[in-house]
């Protein structure tokens, strides 16, 4: 179990920010969207090509804690592992750091394998074994995102 | 405990859709702030009126299913209720059901209250009457959203 | 020549806004889709019927003047008129405005209209007749948006 | 005059795309406005550095010229140079290519330079030296934005 975690880099812009000077709650999740698309072309399986595949990953639940506000310019690091690769489901857990090391946000964001007119279907082998470096097991299944 | 539920209806626009038209699921976090301020005017004490008294919500947490996309155009019912309402937090219960009564998205917001300098404090007396009227009892409190 | 314009309410959120409390730059035109689709439900062919019919309306020119600044929960008056309606171009001129008749924006968008392939295509003879009682003369065609 | 250009480099999220695979007209801006974040930063006088001096350049005017549509995963090259250069306005000519060449978009945006208080001043002086050598004349001052 190698335990690997996927890193992306992303400067707070106005557009993500609102009154008070923070990240809207909900641009969080845009973060996390861009970091996933990273995360896959790293693992040699850009969503690009496994769209042309008829294979898509709509997000079916997610979760987030929101620990301390990032603010415009900031300069963030998004982590992002692989909490669950199962027969058609995947889950990330993720987290949000400032430069510092304080913790912003840690989140899961829960996916199932479909097809482009929506159908659930099997992830694809070569995606299992692409992903499975960045595998954790879960220690405690009760917390929302295990300790890196 | 009278458990009323607040609604409010939303017409899908473009810019909320992506690919495969649906909504994008970080926009559903905007939908559900717009119904919290709507929520907030119809209990009596809009959120302008509550930051002239240096009180806002932060979002701490949140939890959300998706469980049937959205697409352009459709018209959506936003039901939100008082999941708890205690010292110093408030937790909102929300659904997003289609015209024929199709659950969409299913979700948790819960809210510190704060002062503009971003310090927690007590939630003010006069909301919290105004908000009791829309609290519901948490029946079994592992269950996201209790059924309405 | 009817000359009648297309009237809309929006309240803004908190998602439109960005530090130093007013709508962000590019989400007006979010708002001003939003209108431009209730425009065309209210002219009796709305946007999702036309798509049926294989016809889309991207848009291909913007112009925007930002006059003042909106804020959050101000409630505006988004006002969309036609300024031309040609063989396959449609151009809208339009206003947002507070409570007060302070203008907030004026702009125009132009657009053209094509098949869902992207290929240009004639506005629909019921659509140009539907439209009509919008239209107004452009007296003055270098100016931005005609006084209205 | 020394006519240099910054460019930016973006890759198209999920989140900026809307029905029909092409980025959603308004994310656009919101991708120039982050390209004028690098761009400041590039020129070495960071906008939260200005921010901070009580200076800041809300939009006063756009106009966009949209050539071609710009896809999910699309890698885009953002082009900046400033056409203008006043006592209280900066005015930036932007073009948005495919890695092909291919122009997805052409634009101007015209800002005014203002305190936090929403008031206009006077460019800074070494912030006008910092930007001088991306200004080019405006050969045709009819052409939205010159060739490059």
């Amino acid at each position: 179990m190698s335990d690997r975690i996927f890193r992306h880099t992303h400067r707070v812009s106005y557009a993500e920010c609102t009154l008070g000077n923070h990240i809207y709650y909900a641009r969080y999740f845009d973060l996390l969207e861009t970091a996933r698309g990273e995360f896959f072309r790293a693992a040699g399986l850009p969503l690009l090509e496994l769209q042309g595949r008829d294979t898509v990953f709509p997000v079916i639940e997610v979760r987030a804690r929101f620990k301390s506000p990032a603010r415009y310019d900031d300069l963030l690091q998004i982590e992002l592992r692989i909490l669950a690769l199962e027969k058609i489901r995947l889950t990330f857990g993720c987290r949000i750091l400032q430069q510092d090391g304080r913790l912003v946000l840690e989140a899961t964001t829960e996916h199932v394998c479909a097809t482009l007119a929506e159908k659930p279907k099997r992830l694809p082998e070569d995606l299992k074994t692409a992903l499975r470096p960045y595998c954790c097991e879960r220690e405690d299944a009760s917390s929302m995102t295990p300790d890196v």
